[in-house]
């Protein structure tokens, strides 16, 4: 293995290109060094029409980066630490929990790391976040995530397929937000689901969360927004609001602007990952797959309106 | 606290009545002491209308035994954790993966049991099973698991609510005891859920699971049966099929009968709760649960006729 981590993109959809190609290029240690999609084609990048291809007649590799839609990567991924390959999972990590089990057994069974990546974490205002709230007694956090999924997923398909999610696709970064500012774990009260009648996926969601205390927790989940994107956590503490917005990138304590940064999510993720692999070591936290398999599970499903493209 | 485990049940209704009443009778260091239930009074017993007049006026307990429908265990089981008392949760232990984490840490803190039991893994052929396949290479696995809803689920209201796991509250039975007999770890790849019009859960689903060298397991649940009940695991193997029926108190390899034994479970279960309590120990597996949860976040719904009870 050289000192540089030679990675490879396998599915090379929206997210690949927006953010995990630039964040490598500015990630020192780390260089992106092929691509495998099926149908699309990199300028500048050997490319490979499957894992199994590269494998055989690529570059030499050290990793890969998963972006392939949920349904899809359990099996690349098996694949790839068989081969001795390090995986970093773009999220969420699969589409269900029970496969990432074996995963993270065969990871440390091949010496490779295994690194559930959760992107919203990184966004700049988070862990200041997490240690604001930290001397702060919180009594009630509403958190808003609405996109329109025609503008922020156009031809994702899969998205509203089985495993693919639904509104959850977005909905998960706010989950892995809240599980990354709370001290302490939280569960699902109760959930309702809206299935649009042509889709497998829910369109929108609303769940009652809440921790052993009976702390409030609302998080309101909807594909069906117009205009501007609402991304944001509210927690009401005793000494004011404490708002995360912009999916991360501001925070206010009270009216207070604490934090107001640009995005460096993805370069904060890679070079976090570029550590992992030097230290040999796996970062896999399923808590926020967990609630949303948690809120399919005990949700009740409402049929609403069918959804065209 | 006396050498005799002193116990209540917690949730009065079918299966506490048939199965861990007679259980805890038959088990040597335990006791039934006294019984909550909101409605139902049984005989010869005292009995509270809820946990918290059980342990402000009842007698002395160490432990209670969890039965009510799986939407309200968390909070009884935090209560009674709170209030240093033991706790079996019967299966499913709760309506969510997430609700557990806290359980087990607050077991933990407190020095308490907290013992998720699935039954279905006592019944007298499962230990015999998981022994012959040890030493054999399974091909592919089928479940059946069938029932009519009307006579195994009488007056079970809660089963087609959110939360109430429809088809999968018996499933489950049949999932506790796949991931006892296999020695390798397990996920879901498809689901199908089939969902009565006017019911919240599922009447019937198709699913199909795998292990990381691809071995097909598929499992069919169905609450429509009508006549006996198909409780079978079939485990196709290179000496041909170890086949276990009559959920788990039946085994076969090939024609010849194996096991043939009556119903043991719930005594066998709770002699492991009073060992676990007297060696200060938890046991919680999540593995059933986490499947189920998969096959709720994967699967697809397909709407099928109304049921009507």
């Amino acid at each position: 293995m050289s000192d540089l981590l030679r990675i490879a993109i396998v599915g090379f959809g929206e997210i690949a290109c927006r953010q995990h190609v630039p964040a490598i290029a500015k990630t020192s240690g780390a260089a992106l060094v092929a691509v495998v999609d099926p149908v699309k084609t990199p300028p500048g990048l050997p490319y490979f029409r499957d894992l199994q291809e590269l494998l055989r007649d690529g570059p030499e590799i050290d990793a890969i980066a998963l972006c392939t839609p949920p349904q899809l990567r359990q099996a690349l991924a098996a694949a790839a630490l068989a081969a001795g390959k390090h995986v970093l999972l773009e999220k969420p990590p699969g589409s269900t929990l029970s496969e990432l089990a074996p995963l993270i057994a065969a990871a440390h069974e091949a010496n490779r790391t295994l690194f559930a990546t959760w992107h919203s974490r990184y966004a700049p205002a988070i862990g200041p976040a997490r240690k604001l709230l930290a001397s702060r007694t919180i009594k009630k956090v509403t958190i808003i995530w609405k996109e329109d999924v025609r503008v922020w997923h156009p031809g994702q398909t899969w998205i509203f397929e089985a495993g693919g999610f639904g509104v959850f696709d977005p909905g998960i970064n706010a989950l892995s937000i809240l599980t990354e500012i709370l001290p302490q774990q939280v569960f699902v009260r109760s959930a309702v689901l809206d299935f649009p009648a042509n889709r497998e996926g829910p369109i929108a969601a609303d769940i009652e969360l809440s921790d052993e205390d009976g702390l409030p927790i609302r998080a309101e989940f909807d594909f069906r927004q117009t205009g501007p994107p609402s991304w944001d956590v509210v927690c009401e503490t005793e000494a004011g609001p404490v708002t995360l917005s912009k999916g991360g990138r501001q925070l206010r304590d009270g009216n207070r602007l604490v934090v107001d940064a640009t995005d460096d999510e993805y370069p904060a993720l890679y070079r976090r990952f570029v550590a992992l692999t030097s230290e040999g070591k796996s970062d896999v936290d399923l808590a926020p797959l967990r609630l949303v398999a948690d809120s399919f599970m005990l949700g009740r499903r409402r049929l609403v309106e069918a959804f065209e493209d």
